[in-house]
């Protein structure tokens, strides 16, 4: 049985295992990443985990896999571009393998987090897969005939940053509109938050009776993408019409995907999957209204299995194909 | 030297030629092929076709590739859906292989043309690229690390099939407003039409004396997207508007693939693209406004070199890389 480290970085913390061929964890550790503009540090913490988990490992480890923030150059393990670390073509690998004697493998950690779901969790099994996180943002990672599919420069699955016509509200990349902007828990934390702001101007006593008012304490701006989930299960109108608009932008940018992937399976993850049915029935009704239907009857939605170890898992499981295929592998 | 026939079979005719492993074309033929739910008849055609090459050709020929519409299981030579030949999930290698005795390499039509472009046109050298034929209808081929994308069943790029939220028009799929009702041909012409009775209602006189009415000798049912090209040339404002539309929502869609894909080089190709310039410089404003900065900016947006070529040069190359790999080879 192959054992290895799955380190998934984050921009607050990162968490690291060793992990077993099965996606069996070991052992855990986590540490804090607020590092900014200093990979020297960052590259000290991250080898700092690894050690404390080869230390405490029973078994011996082969080779560590990292799943990293932002666009990642794999083959090199170079960081394209990382805001969160205020990275530019950044090589990581070269300098870490010096700390760490080990062989090592990257990529971005929303593809990890693909490999994770693919490997260990929803998608056992499964050559053409999508997996959706929606969280902060929104973004796709796809499996094809087994194997990521990364693009030219590594940006593919961008569904996050497509732009839904109609829709305008300012996003993050810069355009307006995208997916991301309703689709994310910020987005539906923002359409349940516009609706309950014009809701209290119009009929205040109305609002101020609303599930959604009471849950966030009254305080418009504290309101959560979760609180919105509740305050739909509890049939809070208001924010069953929030709710409902993400479903509809969620469920039309995956039969974007479904169309132009044509997987087996889509995995809905991230914060926003916790919903459960609340979300799937609503999903699956608007890709019905969107997707080709000689594609999408083809198509499984689930949801994701592993929640927030999909990461570690996946970072471990590139590491074990990385170290099967033995091609790509940066020995010391 | 290899040399391999080409075969491209279309609803109406079927044509093919033998050529070396350079894309260069030493004979062609063509055969009528308009026949409905008599597969027998269709495979003696075709095998008559590929005989007839092969008798006149002074070459040794080593294999056959074939490129055939709808959606197409490649590995095992079936076509899974054909409405152009009332087929359904029929087994065309087989029975063609026992006429033809030599190795036959099947794919979609669509796929076959990307290979073509790919190989020989104006994607020679890239890995990364999309091909979207802007025809009857519209699709997109694409390949990925230098492999075709057929994902789970054969379905991949239909982004013709998107739907685009705002747009109204009925669509051969049974659903509406698909990116195809506006960004095809068809589509083009369909929008012309539909302003130019508009114009022709609110202010005769002014739609009478237009570019697009003389050109379609008065007759608005007989507009083609080649009339509404040449009015745009012109200067006409009527087919400019019409022209406009169709290239924000073809400029939509590439920038759909643009963030899915990640592609360096976006290929237009089919009878649209004729229009040249015409159409080039519209639809990239238009990915500039919808497609992801970091993404776009490192994608080249190009006209298709092979023309109707690109089909048969294209089912040469699915039969020359199948031989290189080796692995797919059906010998008799």
């Amino acid at each position: 049985m192959r054992h290895v480290i799955g380190l998934d970085v984050g921009g607050t913390t990162m968490k690291g295992a060793v992990m077993d061929e099965n996606g069996r964890i070991l052992i855990r550790a986590t540490k804090e990443t607020k590092v900014h503009n200093n990979l020297p540090l960052l590259l000290e913490r991250m080898a700092a985990l690894i050690g404390e988990l080869r230390a405490k490992s029973p078994v011996y480890i082969e080779s560590v896999g990292i799943g990293f923030p932002g666009p990642f150059d794999a083959e090199n393990g170079i960081s394209v571009h990382s805001p969160n670390f205020h990275l530019h073509q950044a090589d990581l690998r070269t300098p870490l393998a010096k700390l760490v004697e080990l062989p090592l493998f990257f990529d971005n950690d929303l593809r990890t987090a693909t490999l994770g779901e693919a490997v260990f969790g929803a998608g056992r099994g499964i050559s053409h897969l999508v997996f959706v996180p929606l969280g902060t943002g929104v973004g796709a990672g796809i499996i094809n005939e087994g194997k990521l599919v990364r693009g030219d420069s590594g940006f593919a699955g961008e569904i996050g940053h497509v732009r839904f016509p109609g829709l305008t509200a300012p996003c993050n990349c810069g355009k307006m509109g995208c997916v991301e902007t309703v689709a994310s828990a910020t987005g539906i934390a923002r359409v349940a938050r516009e609706r309950l702001d014009k809701e209290l101007n119009a009929n205040p006593l109305g609002a101020k009776a609303s599930q959604l008012f009471t849950l966030c304490d009254g305080d418009i701006t504290k309101i959560t993408a979760e609180q919105v989930a509740t305050a739909v299960g509890k049939g809070d109108s208001l924010a069953i019409e929030a709710w409902n608009e993400a479903c509809e932008v969620i469920g039309w940018a995956l039969s974007v995907l479904i169309n132009v992937c044509n997987p087996q399976l889509v995995v809905m993850g991230g914060g926003v999957s916790r919903a459960g049915e609340l979300l799937l029935a609503p999903v699956q009704a608007s890709i019905g209204r969107y997707a080709m239907d000689v594609v999408h009857e083809k198509t499984r939605i689930v949801l994701a299995e592993l929640g927030a170890d999909a990461g570690i898992l996946g970072a471990g499981a590139l590491a074990l194909l990385a170290m099967n295929e033995g091609s790509k592998t940066e020995k010391m």
